[in-house]
């Protein structure tokens, strides 16, 4: 398999009349044969709009049939795909729409300014499922363009470290990487029913979907996580694999023991994205003892996916339960040192990825690209160090990034965000613990000479700018200068520190 | 994963100390430290040898440790291997000398005149073992030359259908889509102990080596098949799965209902390359209840594993007992006319597959691949039928190719051995059902006028000039001239027909 085209050809090939997504939202359930057609119609559409091989069609919309349908077919007949964060502020989509230099948008919102920049709108589900129904399906998805491997398949923004989010460049050889990875330790099978209840907008919503159609496996999804309606359609729909932020299986604990449904379809939940407390794979071990769970670690740069702890009920109480797991078969993990030497085991140091799902660069940023992608090697930012048996343990994240709610919050886009307000002299934005979101964002902000903001006034500051779950929730203004290395640095680990004496939290991300 | 050099280094990363490979003959058990370190060794042995990137290693040995490691090794490092079957005659090893122009054997074989043609001869096991004990292994496999995944990895000989035989070019790629679609397809885990008891200069003997590797699991060899031997092994050894010809399943089934071992450790059987009796099927899994049973399809040409019958056992006595299953998940199977058009469900044409499984053509052969690789799609040369959920049914093979316990025999090669005859005016050569081998190789011979060779004379001849499995082991001889069509070739069909009535076979292929 090379491209998009494959994993859907097979499913419908194998599968053709079994069910391949059923939609919660507006009811819809298709058969492969019907998502095949569908996905067809969608590619003649995009074809007939004018676009042409390359062109970048944003996705800004809930969780559905649409999504992936718009997800599989765009990059199958030569397009590629942006999906946008549905919880962003309307410039930061703004932003996005014009660096990718979106054609066309797939989205389910109303009317608004921000689509002025893209030349074509499809809306869902009137225009959408009109031109579906319409449109003279192609014959076969590869038949609009020559498709390789190399080509790109999608930009996945991700929150900018040193300005505006980058746009990560995947590749189908990438993503379909990451299929063959995700079948493998997942070990997904025809007979799978799988829950799309993360946003699709994020690597991790997406992770299964090739590997599900590839298989042909059934999806089933939600518009956005809710953990009554999540237990309900586990019940209803026989659901036998998904994957949860930690956040979400918090929150899946509190209803199930509130109100117990039969979970015993579920028979794999991984999860990822965040920091997970180990308290939490043990009661969610306690309230669902018949799902074997896997504890994630990737990045959208990785496709995601990049260890994977199997059996991770299995190792609560040992040594390595911790640990974030053994690299996914198709790719490698190392440790370097800052001179990118490789150390050997035991030792901490950046952990560094390289396989078929890293990454093809950030578009059009050539000196972002070369800072991470050295030698052959992604250098993600993280630290952490490998057992003798490939077991990785992740230490700290040397990029600046809160991890809240399974959301990436990079501290420089949120200080750029209160440093444009006239108040501020200089500010350091730091994660906090929190007991629902793993961490939240915390500021302290130190305000010029003569002037005083409220917190009131600095927050409704950042919500004109950022998304809401990048704005602070707890800012602290001081006329005491911020802590600072000798070369200037602002030491934050100062700042935070007092926040997280007595916690704890495993650190992961994907 | 790109290269041979991947899956080993992923299983020293996971599995450093765990049993790689364990050698029944020799008594060797290696870690895959241990491995990984005699594969460096010898790949920096071929180096210190002189040889360049893409010289070829042929291998003329039993199954054990040093084929496994030559198998990695050799390819990793940026050279060729050629399996050679063991059973040919020293006129058909001479020719794939030359043929491949091979620069070094690795042999378990006492000096003969064939190794005249390579320059250089590694000796099993005692001058293999002093060079992997005294060379100095290379840092990593990759070292020695830059490999990509399109580089030819091996050539893997089969018989000619007009003429002497072909090397099949396998890529990096092609086998390493093999190994997902292995991994995949027997649902391989690192706690698999899988059993080599097929031949490994067969693409079957050799099928799950780089998957068994990948993961951390152990491979257990055996030298040759021997009933006995292998159910001791399994219960010993505590064997999880294995792949076997039909004859190897007959002859296990005896044996067990002999003596029965404890195979409760055996959860899976593949098998393949030679068409299967229904009641074999049947017979085996009443005496192995406890071992799912997977029909493979595929051929050399394919690396090989193209169709898959998952569960077997629970399609008996349904419509699904006599197909070879869905393809595996890496590739297509498509049935075309002989134009090359695509035929619907349900119509019988030519099986052709596409995937990244297909050999890259056949060495210095251009108009033999042509013929083969067309459009994109390899021609099997079988004749068969998909049903509406892919399941491939085979009815015949096109090529005229006897499948006897296991070797591929094409009638013309054994025609041509007979036609140097000087008696021999004309001949056919045909499979005739065989309790044991599943078919048998016959032949029908109409002398020259003046001459009478009897029936031992021609098999002496035969013997003479290729392996004794190929020589027939029935010949008709006859006045009578050979039934023919308007056009001149030989209406084989008519003279085979007589010997099937009444008898039944499923055909297939690895």
């Amino acid at each position: 398999m090379r491209t998009f085209a494959d994993p859907i050809r097979r499913g419908v090939t194998v599968a053709p009349t079994s069910p391949a997504v059923i939609d919660t939202t507006s009811g819809q359930a298709v058969s492969f044969s019907e998502l095949d057609r569908r996905c067809r119609a969608l590619a003649g559409t995009l074809a007939r709009l004018g676009l042409s091989r390359g062109d970048r069609v944003a996705l800004l919309m809930a969780n559905g049939l649409p999504y992936v349908e718009a997800y599989v077919a765009v990059p199958a007949a030569g397009f590629v795909i942006v999906p946008i964060n549905t919880r962003l502020a309307d410039p930061e989509i703004a932003y996005i729409l014009g660096d990718a230099g979106v054609s066309a948008l797939i989205t389910d919102r109303p009317p608004s300014g921000v689509e002025d920049l893209v030349d074509h709108v499809i809306r869902v589900p009137d225009d959408y499922e009109a031109l579906i129904a319409t449109s003279d399906p192609i014959d076969d998805l590869a038949d609009l363009h020559e498709v390789s491997e190399d080509d790109l398949a999608g930009l996945f923004y991700t929150g900018g470290t040193t300005g505006p989010s980058k746009g990560v460049m995947l590749t189908h050889r990438n993503l379909l990487a990451n299929m063959w990875n995700t079948i493998n330790c997942c070990e997904m099978r025809a007979d799978d029913r799988y829950l799309v209840m993360s946003p699709m907008f994020h690597a991790a919503g997406t992770y299964a979907v090739l590997a599900s159609l590839a298989l042909g496996a059934t999806q089933v999804t939600v518009p956005a996580f809710d953990p009554d309606r999540v237990l309900d359609a586990i019940e209803a729909e026989r659901i036998t694999t998904t994957l949860a932020v930690p956040t979400m299986m918090v929150a899946l604990c509190e209803s199930q023991s509130r109100q117990p449904r039969d979970s015993s379809s579920l028979r794999l939940l991984t999860h990822g994205a965040s920091p997970v407390a180990v308290e939490t794979v043990r009661r969610f071990h306690d309230l669902f003892p018949g799902t074997a769970m896997i504890h994630l670690y990737g990045a959208t740069e990785l496709s995601p996916l990049t260890t994977a702890l199997a059996n991770e009920q299995d190792e609560l109480g040992g040594p390595r339960e911790r640990s974030c797991g053994q690299a996914v078969l198709g790719c490698r993990v190392t440790i370097i040192d800052s001179d990118g030497n490789h150390l050997p085991v035991g030792e901490s140091g950046e952990v560094a990825v390289r396989g078929d799902n890293v990454m093809a660069g950030y578009w059009n940023k050539p000196d972002e690209t070369a800072a991470v992608l050295r030698d052959g090697w992604y250098r993600t930012g993280d630290v952490g160090w490998i057992d003798d048996e490939g077991f990785l343990f992740l230490v700290d994240r040397a990029k600046d990034m809160i991890v809240s709610g399974g959301e990436n919050v990079y501290s420089t886009e949120v200080e750029q965000a209160l440093m444009t307000h006239p108040g501020v002299l200089e500010c350091a934005v730091y994660g906090i613990p929190d007991e629902k979101w793993g961490e939240a964002v915390a500021a302290t902000v130190v305000p010029r000479e003569g002037e005083s903001p409220t917190v009131d006034d600095l927050t409704e500051h950042c919500r004109q700018l950022i998304a809401g779950f990048k704005v602070p929730r707890r800012i602290d203004i001081t006329t005491d200068l911020l802590p600072k290395s000798a070369a200037g640095k602002i030491l934050k680990r100062e700042l935070r520190e007092p926040f997280w004496v007595g916690h704890e939290a495993r650190v992961s991300g994907a």
